[in-house]
């Protein structure tokens, strides 16, 4: 029989249904690994010695004495030349009749995470890992500074499955002069909770997975990797602060390292798993005006389905491997480097 | 300069970055047409003859003096093999520490719209096209009868991008027992716009479009084909009947003819400006409860692009072509049947 779950933030519903379920290794998808990568591919705009083929850069960590946009650097941000949102400009708010527009300003930056095209985060180096996530938070802190940005969202597409269009490891982020829908949504959840249950629903989250232990992955000094008991997907995972934080950039620099631990963990644990399968994630962050009802978090998603017509249309996700046992084959996974 | 449209219902964002935009014919996709199919396929579950590969029949338009489950039928309603939700038991809602979850209990129905192969809805006479659409309403009279069900959701999948996983033409029909958060959302809209402007806001939305007539594709006696303001993805359509009606069942037969013959049409358009492009498309009518705010319409979601990381972690569309831009490419397009 089927389960319908309840997310307790949201309130959605999820259709857990495992009688077409599938073991771990019969899912099929079009990002397998095909021959290995080269280090160098001499049109990519993100391979080192390329740096002429992208905007100039805005930010980067580099060996010392090295200039911008010249090679020497290790990560490296770029504005996105095929900006979704212009950099400059007011928001210019106006109606149409019944409808209403503004002018689409905002911030579309490319983090580029290594100068070697084939360093995917399950091969890269625990510090040049490490970088990322840092450079993750420096660009958080400077954004922060945007008056015109209410929301900074930070997000990684791997493989065609996921939209990712460019195979050299790179994360984006967009900056949106609103909250994003999603945040919303999120926030009237956290909201509601609030004022039925006197708790904020990721401590009420904790405490029960902590207790169960089924849907968790592994728990760390300050941060719990799990599958959350609404997955709206097959191995849907979550990363979570044992203790409230609203923003990414008020966290220590040892936070900072066991995250950036934890994250490579778990993506060299799907890697295990899903052989090398597409997903996304998205790090949120508290939106500008929310640090009282925020806790960050880090939401991965496996592509290893299409979203047809009914969950375009009802909103409701299909799921055909329970929680409870994607759980177990990831913690039974080792996170280890594949070898290439 | 992109735009930033709001959703006058949902109150969500879409950026319209017409910067990347492409001509239609520039839109590639992996379902563009291959050969020539045939009409009969021996192992489909769906052609005629095979009708013993699926469950037994509970529904069908057929011959006088054929069998359920033989060959006769035009159109052929089942319970689709592998249901996300069970037909039989009740909901059993329960609690596990502070999550709530129930039986998976629904209907899943598959409407086998032809017993010809190769008869896509693009190419079947109007006759064939009317008896699915006669279907659709024929479902939803029967499912209004069980009490159990709050929304019946009618969808097509077509093409592998968009989620269909068998070749041969068919409708599938989910039925919830709760109302879907779509709906959910989109009558939260319909009440908000109407406590504030004291009309519901297809009403207003006819109204402009009518006057505007830069997103209309084409207009009948009872309905709009348009491409919606803040449409989500390139080529998004809506087809939205010119006075209220709440439940599709309700429609008399002159307009299903003419809805069937409008919907055919639209996707003939499609069909011919995106080169049988991967698309959904979605039927709402009123979940249980709310026919006072409800007004029946049908979205059509063309699939030529991938949800990343920014898309599911916003909520916010990016659509690189302005709604007006294609409603002008589909209204310039015949409708006409392609050749084969």
């Amino acid at each position: 029989m089927p389960e319908i779950r309840w997310d307790i933030i949201t309130e959605e519903r999820v259709i857990i249904a495992t009688e077409r379920s599938r073991r771990p290794h019969d899912f099929k998808h079009a990002d397998a690994p095909a021959e290995p990568k080269p280090d160098f591919v001499a049109n990519c705009p993100f391979c080192v010695g390329n740096e002429a083929m992208t905007p100039p850069e805005v930010d980067a960590f580099r060996e010392p004495a090295t200039e911008p946009n010249a090679p020497g650097w290790h990560v490296r941000v770029v504005p996105n030349k095929f900006p979704a949102l212009a950099p400059e400009g007011d928001l210019n708010p106006r109606s149409l009749g019944i409808y209403t527009l503004s002018d689409g300003v905002g911030v579309h930056e490319v983090i580029i995470e290594t100068p070697r095209h084939n360093e995917t985060p399950v091969v890269a180096s625990a510090q040049q890992w490490l970088a990322v996530i840092r450079m993750y938070q420096r660009r958080l802190q400077v954004l922060s500074q945007d008056a015109r940005l209410k929301t900074v969202l930070i997000f990684r597409n791997e493989g065609k499955a996921a939209g990712a269009s460019l195979e050299h490891p790179h994360t984006q982020l967009v900056g949106l002069t609103f909250v994003s829908p999603v945040l919303q949504r999120h926030i009237e959840g956290v909201q509601r909770y609030r004022s039925r249950y006197g708790r904020h629903p990721f401590e009420a989250i904790l405490e029960q997975e902590l207790r169960e232990g089924t849907r968790v992955v592994r728990q760390t000094e300050r941060f719990l990797l799990y599958a959350p008991f609404a997955s709206r997907v097959p191995y849907e995972l979550a990363i979570l602060p044992l203790s409230p934080v609203a923003r990414f950039e008020r966290l220590p620099d040892e936070a900072i390292q066991e995250f950036a631990a934890l994250l490579q963990d778990a993506l060299r644990r799907l890697h295990a798993v899903l052989n090398d399968p597409p997903y996304n994630y998205m790090l949120f962050t508290a939106p500008v005006g929310y640090d009282a009802e925020f806790w960050l978090h880090l939401r991965i998603v496996p592509r290893l389905s299409i979203d047809a017509g009914f969950e375009l249309g009802s909103g409701v996700g299909i799921n055909i491997t329970a929680p409870e046992d994607a759980a177990r084959y990831l913690r039974e996974a080792s996170g280890t480097i594949p070898t290439p």
